[in-house]
């Protein structure tokens, strides 16, 4: 099962994409988009094309995104919500089920507990990924939401065939 | 030339396109698109395809967005700021300018004054267009943000060929 995790931003959307086989990880890419200048109709659809690209190259299975509301002001909340529409658009348009996972969610499914620092987080991904490297922080996020999504479905999926199983 | 212009939102999405001839006016039409139930990606891919089609459609040579921020709170605002996204996008992705637009501006524009009430920018509207059915109030609020920004581009237009006339 392969996995695409994004980080959404306006300046900077991060992504990164896992894929397990049995209780194996593999870590197949990761990367940051730029939205760069220019009027807001026109970084959004640099974001949706590049977007677009990736989730065409790596061919995940299912996708999931961090559902932040950040921070200070409605304008700031505004402007994170425009990209991560389009975060949530790309892969519900190649026909991919999208999961949403909270900061705390994620961080709980990648050090243990919700209250951890980002570098922890980090940490984790470099001892689950050795040797790869990583685009920058929202990548490393991407990477820990997309082994959040997985870590989900495949408790989803034990228990669905515990419950199978029960039936008989 | 002819303007569509939208005032985006999760659930419900209006539309409106005009068109001007000299200072003639012309409604072509309006309309109000609903995303409906489901997860949020399918959501904002039904609201993509059915603007995707409006824009096809209607081949119109710009289009402007309303830039509100609402309200309560930062969900509110990051729903908004979702749907904004793809409304913004859509038109942009057809190789479209797209307007952004303050309530205010959109009220002074129509109505002639900024702090003006919804039902007097209904009004004015119904004023306008004669005998025209209004889908709702958001189809009618996408027909002052396109009038908004009709005058805008008029005005503009005007004050460039004034100062080509005075260069030249």
């Amino acid at each position: 099962m392969r996995i695409i995790g994004i980080d959404p931003g306006l300046q900077r959307l991060g992504w990164g994409v896992i894929e397990s086989h049995g209780s194996r990880l593999k870590h197949i890419g990761n990367g940051v988009l730029r939205s760069g200048d220019g009027p807001l109709g026109v970084r959004l659809a640099r974001l949706y094309h590049e977007l677009t690209d990736v989730v065409a190259r790596f061919a995940p299975d299912g996708a999931a995104v961090e559902s932040t509301f950040v921070n200070k002001d409605a304008a700031g909340t505004l402007k994170l919500g425009q990209a991560r529409g389009v975060a949530m658009l790309v892969p519900a348009l190649a026909g991919l089920d999208v999961g949403e996972y909270a900061p705390n969610a994620v961080k709980k499914a990648v050090v243990g507990v919700g209250h951890a620092e980002k570098h922890q987080v980090e940490h984790m991904i470099r001892l689950q990924f050795p040797g790869v490297t990583l685009a920058n922080a929202d990548a490393t996020d991407a990477l820990a939401i997309a082994l959040c999504h997985l870590r989900h479905s495949q408790a989803n999926h034990r228990l669905n065939a515990a419950i199978l199983r029960a039936k008989g």
